[in-house]
């Protein structure tokens, strides 16, 4: 297998774009993405997305992207995983390299939840759970994830303000991420304080609706410093699945598809938790921030909180999450945010990750989710 | 590149399923593309799949479908490229074989049309149109095609009835195919007379709305022989793109994706059209059955229909096409069509195509087209 290396990031801000569609914000991110390449053509681009179909009518991104960009010609398709979709995408973008397929290629992470001409949002993001076995009884995802969340502060006796932490610190990460949507710090106070979603998911605790778009331009590793003076390495990929309903999961508050892709991809790597300088995690809410240092090695079982207790979280501490403001603060554009956490891994590698830089980063870990833990991908970078 | 066989292929009839979700129909083909092939395990799966989004509710398919199946952990998501989803989903199979990521993979296309509890199926079809400068007009996908079809006979001053013989050879051959949905020979008078659905397009004209899955096991041709007697070797793939909206190609009756992806089809494969003995081509509607036979090369500009009149896409003669009933009869259910395409080309190769059997079938094409044409996925498989 050729290894591939990224050699261009590019990303829009995240926001409430009323006066962009899909097409649009796709647009920004790979143009800035191939111009920070500095590529003239590219062989492929793969799309992860999930509910432009629902939300803007509009399916075959992949085609319809391509030729807005002024690519038409190229192989392009669209990658679907719920909200792993953007992390999907880059797996797929991989193996088109990896493969010979194609030389170089992008992949664009992109959403637009706002402005629906379609379904409502909420029942758009529904179709990641089991139409049958949880939306039909009446869940919605985040009353999925309130389920989750309840059952960790039973199981584990944490109260919960033990989860403060990680929506103050992606917070504070935020207000230096100019891509952010919410550049604004906040106290344990005002977690506490924030209203209730679906108790105990309270708006703190729980990522925003919003549009944007990211892409990476992929290339193999041994021309990889022809485009740049820092190129960064794709060193592990890794996809694993679970069931899509709680209920038939072998443990609730183990999210053994996270566990396994984790696993796969510290061995394709040949290191450990105890190696990553920095892990963009998938914290949608904040249980999945817990959830997700447990199953990848970094917590103990019940003891995720912890860390955010401890601000062992922080940029300049052991594992820093969420640096440039993670699903919480930077938002989650959920086709898009697989991408986007790839996007700020190459950041921090490369060192422009202003005062949220972790010091001297050589290896970061992306995780994307899918659904309440069915679909989970996982890639580590290296300088 | 390591080069890819198919050792195993499966398919659930195409009809209305009115007792069978997504998951059952893509489970029944999974099975027998599995048993076919004698695996035990599977590396990943690879769904491609359209509108289940939109008329069930249900995305995320990868996860779900592979847990349905037995294989819950394993590597799956969605590939989506409207009517090429099938296509789309077997290059991307063919990728993580060739790359190296997976030594044995499944590609099912799947599609559940009738029984929406979302969207209705026009409106989910057309959002493969584009929804600014095509739906948005009012236009729905019946309706683009009309137009195009219009187009043929204005510009190429070819009678309607020019096309009555694509639907009488697919109509034909799919009697003898068990899977098919309209095992029901039509005359050319039961064509013209056929209801009239967007005026030149009439009911003979058109693909029906139905469900259905197809699925096929893929490995490395080094290993293949292991698993069957009758490998079929994936010899190229390709994909290609072009402008989504009619208005906005460089010329309306040449589909220039259909022809960049014949050509580097051919161009890996070291043949031509000469060569193929068997092609498995996107009849949705009869125009594209024209347009497709003149963009891959087996007839001039204008000349597409010339074949048909003359018989000449019959099984035993010059180029077989649509041999097990194509989208007419065989029946179109959207993301799975290119995926039964393949599984048909390897079921002519293997040389059990009964009654419709091409004699000493040795290449075969297929090609699966997204929208009116922008997005083309061709593979050609060799014995």
């Amino acid at each position: 297998m050729r290894e591939v290396s990224i050699i261009g990031i590019g990303q829009t801000d995240v926001a409430e774009h009323w006066d962009k569609s899909v097409k649009h914000l796709a647009y920004e991110a790979i143009k800035d993405a191939v111009a920070d390449a500095g590529v003239d053509k590219i062989g492929a681009l793969y799309v992860g997305n999930m509910i432009a179909g629902q939300i803007s009518m509009q399916l075959h991104l992949g085609a319809q992207i391509a030729d807005f960009c002024g690519y038409r010609g190229i192989e392009a398709y669209t990658v679907e995983a719920a909200c792993a979709s953007g992390g999907a995408a880059i797996r797929a973008g991989m193996m088109a390299v990896a493969s010979g397929a194609h030389d170089i290629v992008v992949v664009c992470g992109v959403e637009k939840m706002t402005d629906s001409i379609g379904e409502n949002v909420t029942g758009a993001l529904a179709t990641a759970a089991d139409a049958e076995y949880e939306v039909d009884q009446g869940a919605n995802f985040v009353a999925i994830n309130a389920l989750l969340m309840q059952r960790y502060l039973y199981e584990y006796q944490v109260p919960h303000e033990a989860f403060a932490g990680f929506s103050v610190n992606s917070h504070r990460n935020a207000v230096h991420n100019p891509h952010a949507m919410f550049r604004t710090a906040i106290t344990p106070e005002r977690y506490r304080k924030s209203s209730m979603i679906a108790a105990p998911i309270n708006m703190m605790d729980s990522s925003p609706i919003c549009d944007g778009a990211a892409a990476v331009v992929l290339c193999t590793s041994d021309v990889a410093a022809k485009y740049t003076s820092k190129p960064i390495r794709l060193i592990a990929s890794s996809c694993a699945t679970d069931s899509l309903a709680l209920h038939d999961r072998a443990e609730m508050l183990w999210l053994s598809a996270l566990e396994l892709s984790a696993n796969q991809a510290y061995e394709q790597a040949g290191l450990g938790p105890k190696d990553v300088d920095v892990f963009e995690l998938h914290d949608a809410f904040t249980i999945m921030s817990a959830l997700s240092l447990e199953g990848s090695g970094f917590a103990p079982r019940g003891e995720g909180t912890r860390l955010a207790l401890d601000g062992e979280i922080a940029p300049d501490r052991r594992i820093p999450i969420c640096t440039r403001g993670g699903l919480k603060a930077r938002g989650h554009p959920v086709g898009a945010t697989g991408v986007y956490q790839v996007v700020e891994v190459a950041t921090q590698l490369r060192g422009e990750a202003g005062e949220t830089q972790v010091k001297d980063a050589k290896i970061g870990m992306a995780q994307n989710i899918g659904g309440s833990g069915a679909t989970v991908l996982t890639h580590i970078l290296s300088v």
